[in-house]
């Protein structure tokens, strides 16, 4: 176990987010083709590493204290791009954030322990799983020490095809999977905060661009931090944020909501004028997530 | 794209099981305590590539097909596991077996775009997948020329609580995913073969464990390859890999079934007085395995 799993997820993460005063993440899905053109002279996986290593220092000097890593845009590049992966998250520890591995598993026994186990050894300290093979898939992440954001409803138009089909009691799909959340949840809670407070280190996946169902989840996964994709681009606005916090909650640490921005982060819009390095202009737009999150 | 893609992965499998004239796939699921003693003196990453390398050699001495790479088990090495994973990958190939990539992998977008052009460079020919995200985030690893085995209804005892449920409609979860696979299945046939024996470059994880599901989900799926664990030491018989298969089928490349068996073959009971090398006991189990199942 990695030394910084002694604190439970859901404590480290609060610690995190008391000291950012921010519910922001940024998610850093690095695409060769889009990388500032300082960097396209780079080899592949050089040019990624460097251009990891350039956000991961922009957006800890926003003040945001999460980054959510994408296992995909590294693994496109095999074990080179793997090695530049742990390569990122163990700067990202050095910058002081706290890493979200995005990486979407989901096997039974063994395997479980063994993606679990490569997570912990790479330094993640969240990381998130599939729950279609059942709920206890997903305990040999939490028994090394990681929290898990589960795929509850995500924020893709084709996820409704799966996961907003009517069970015959009722319930979604998306909510029956909550139900699961919720439950697992209650063995791995939070050891700091009180009653109401307390977090819980099983959390869900769910996108700001399903907003009917944003409230609903909440009531039914009431001490889960929700992981949101789907804001600002994708169409998610401050209202769908809001109405996904836990009732009454006044600091970032206790809202229950951690929302992730990539592309209008790390690519921000350049103007004909704009000044400034590339790295400049991703603080930039981390600073401006922070601001328009505020006001959630 | 790999060369090999250019025949479209039905009809590569196809001309493997006719080759081969067996449903048997071997899961090379290498975890170091469990390997021979012999390769325990070696480094990790060392020992499972051995270890890799030889199970690939003795499964294809024994006329076994298809081998069915555990992600999971490298992964958990790290940058140097992936690499390990690539070569054995590539060893396989030389070897002249046909690569399942069990990495039940899911995301969106980009992201799973980036999988599938990982799996594609490394060699597998198929991969399995998760659709909870939806159908259409499984179009990408067809886009690259890959088969898909689409998680449906797994092994594992636990998958009851998210695939047996029942919607209003009737069907139940894993019916819901069967649906989805027929589907997108029909847009991504073989090329070869006639009427009703051709098969589709969309396949399902079907587990032999939930034999009562068999033959509901081969009616819904009539054209689809089921990738089967839970065989054998799991508690699957002859009698309920029967039930998958098509009706009136009478060649292994048209049955639609693939039985993988993973611990039974790479770690064969050894006893007492048993002699020769662990490979040729490996072998020695996969010619059983190929035995057995020839009575199905």
């Amino acid at each position: 176990m990695h030394p910084a799993h002694t604190l439970a997820p859901a404590d480290r993460l609060a610690q995190t987010l008391t000291r950012t005063n921010t519910i922001a993440c940024v998610g850093l899905d690095p695409v060769l083709e889009q990388l500032p053109d300082v960097l396209r002279t780079l080899a592949p996986v050089a040019a990624i590493e460097a251009f990891s290593r350039g956000v991961v220092q922009a957006i800890a000097s926003a003040r945001v204290g999460v980054v959510k890593v994408q296992s995909a845009c590294y693994e496109r590049y095999g074990s080179a791009g793997f090695a530049a992966m742990e390569r990122t998250i163990a700067a990202s520890r050095e910058a002081g954030l706290l890493v979200v591995l995005d990486a979407k598993r989901g096997d039974i026994g063994i395997s479980a322990s063994h993606y679990a186990a490569a997570a912990s050894a790479m330094g993640a300290h969240w990381i998130t799983v599939s729950g279609y093979l059942g709920p206890s898939t997903i305990e040999p992440y939490l028994q090394v020490g990681l929290g898990v954001f589960v795929l509850v409803r995500t924020s893709n138009p084709d996820s409704d095809s799966v996961q907003a089909h009517t069970l015959a009691s009722g319930a979604s799909v998306a909510e029956m999977m909550a139900s699961h959340v919720r439950t697992l949840g209650e063995r791995f809670m939070a050891s700091e905060g009180n009653g109401p407070d307390r977090l819980s280190s099983v959390g869900a996946v769910v996108g700001a661009t399903k907003p009917q169902d944003g409230p609903r989840l909440r009531a039914l996964m009431p001490s889960t931090t929700f992981l949101v994709p789907g804001y600002g681009a994708q169409g998610g606005t401050l209202a769908d944020i809001r109405g996904m916090m836990r009732p009454g909650s006044r600091t970032a640490a206790t809202a229950g909501v951690l929302v992730t921005a990539s592309r209008s982060v790390i690519y921000p819009k350049t103007t004909p004028d704009a000044a400034g390095t590339w790295e400049a202009r991703v603080e930039q737009a981390a600073r401006a997530l922070v601001g328009e999150l505020a006001a959630a």
